[in-house]
């Protein structure tokens, strides 16, 4: 395996630099022979490394300064023009000319998500790229949902290509041999739903490139049923957001009913804990390692107010990533089903 | 008021007339001046009748039979032709011919919405009946969400349509004066989701029909920010059963993270039927109580599987709408919209 070269953005995220320094303190044990660009403020950066002698030391971890920061409120549109040199950008050029292979950043997801696409763009014959994250399913695995919210709207093509994508993730990053590819849809039979999704099931039905298993419904996001969910952007965000709605609610309820119970204090305060700590992931501004798919490099999102350990989780996600050279294996599956179309 | 009737799709549902029968025992003596046809198979219903004496002496209670049931598994479209002396259909048409003002069914959604929409009719002017349901707010408060899939898609007029209707029904059903309209999108900001939802919003703002508030996203549909969501049935759908795989999802994990506590068993006990408690209405199949808004007369629809007590309350529902005459408010804000735009 050749060694690979990560690109850090150090500013985005509500934390700041801080967390990614310590995460990368981290990454540096952990992953012996990978190496490390930090993007960021000089100054600030160099300040904080100085609690970090391992890193200072380091010949697997240089700085490269960039002098603008991506703030979360931002527009995506300005963005991309109004900040060349924000340390978003700067590490996404790192991967665009060759330096890193994998970029991470825990900034402003639209604005990462169009600075990604304008910056790497997307591989030949994919038509656009889509935001990905793993959802646990109640089997104990992970299933992949796409698109999260990259494409508002999209046609049969593209959501084919979403299942294409998302099939050939499944294999190379969750291990699974035939991923069970399925659409969402409001009912599972043929003739449910929307003209589009009718269309996306009748193409993925007759492509050799993925096992497509038919349409699932919501309640099967998380019932282990598919390995790969696909659906348009629109509709992911809205799946995912609802959830945590729900979960908001269903917490406070829980409360509000135990509220009057004197005796077991430390269990119900446990309960809260643990209920809570199992939806955390439901934030689609903090879904941790979520990935966009389909661009000439890896780009992972992390959680806008990451702690160090979930920043550190994508550094470990994106390297999987880049050492199995998803690109390039999506690449080739993509290209396999455009020559078949010929 | 005019005394009213309700007509009871006795054999729709998966538990069979009895319930029903139980239902409308409760229901003759909590409305003692409304009055009630029972519909369905007269050998079996004229059997159980034996047990409820007081049905049986009611000058307010009618029966009418019908010789034929709709399955739950049975296609809509094929029973709209296949099944014309169905208990549900019958029901329906008793409402169309004004022997009734409002029906109530526990049978298969989708057949109940085909065949409401043939027998019945929209209202001048309407252009989709929406399938609506009232969703509980963190506040306490309840919430309409429309539409619930009678419409997989739908352009910006019939969604602004939607949130004219559900803006009736939260004044009338819900007594909220001033009802907080928003369009579920995948952002709060202008330009977010796709051109049909931002027309929408543009319709919407201009109407002096709605109090508009914006777009909300899918965490605010338990959150108590609106009075009445609008999307599509296909958006609709996929939310809410989202919620119930995640539902699902939490149950399983809390009940796995419980499994080793040998202390407090009964605690945990009464945490697991209070938790599942608070979101059995979250199943589409099960929404007690959803109503089709947009019809020439009260359709509506109870538990598949609902016990007597759920399919009481529907009759509740169905009784507080005929009260207020909801189709009539509705026809009158419609018109009005429409005048409007000559």
């Amino acid at each position: 395996m050749t060694e690979l070269t990560i690109a850090l953005d150090a500013m985005g995220g509500d934390q700041g630099p801080d967390i990614v320094v310590t995460a990368l303190a981290r990454a540096l044990s952990s992953f012996p022979r990978v190496h490390f660009i930090l993007v960021g403020d000089e100054a600030k950066l160099n300040t904080l490394l100085q609690q970090h002698p391992q890193i200072q030391k380091s010949a697997r971890v240089s700085l490269q300064k960039s002098t603008q920061v991506v703030a979360m409120t931002d527009k995506p549109s300005a963005v991309v023009r109004a900040k060349p040199d924000s340390s978003m950008r700067v590490a996404l050029d790192l991967v665009h000319n060759g330096s890193a292979q994998a970029c991470v950043s825990a900034g402003n997801t639209g604005a990462l998500m169009a600075m990604a696409y304008l910056t790497l763009k997307t591989l030949p014959g994919v038509m656009r790229p889509a935001l990905v994250a793993s959802l646990p399913q109640q089997n104990g695995s992970q299933g992949l949902l796409l698109d999260l919210g990259a494409n508002p709207s999209c046609d049969a093509e593209t959501l084919c290509q979403f299942g294409i994508m998302g099939s050939v993730m499944a294999q190379h990053i969750n291990a699974v041999k035939k991923p069970r590819v399925a659409l969402l849809n409001m009912g599972t039979e043929e003739m449910k739903g929307n003209d589009i999704v009718r269309h996306a099931a009748l193409l993925l039905k007759a492509s050799p490139h993925v096992e497509y298993i038919g349409f699932v419904e919501g309640s099967d996001l998380f019932s282990g049923k598919a390995d790969v969910i696909v659906c348009d952007g629109f509709t992911g965000n809205i799946a995912l957001k609802s959830c945590e709605g729900l979960a908001e609610l269903l917490y406070a309820n829980l409360k509000q009913s135990f509220s009057g119970h004197t005796m077991s204090k430390w269990l119900v305060k446990l309960l809260f804990k643990r209920y809570r700590k199992s939806w955390d992931w439901l934030n689609p501004d903090q879904y941790n390692g979520a990935s966009l798919l389909g661009l000439r490099g890896v780009v992972m999102k992390s959680h806008g107010n990451a702690s160090a350990n979930a920043y550190f989780s994508a550094i470990q996600h994106a390297i999987r990533e880049a050492e199995v050279s998803l690109p390039e294996q999506i690449h080739d599956r993509i290209e396999a089903a455009l020559l078949e179309l010929r």
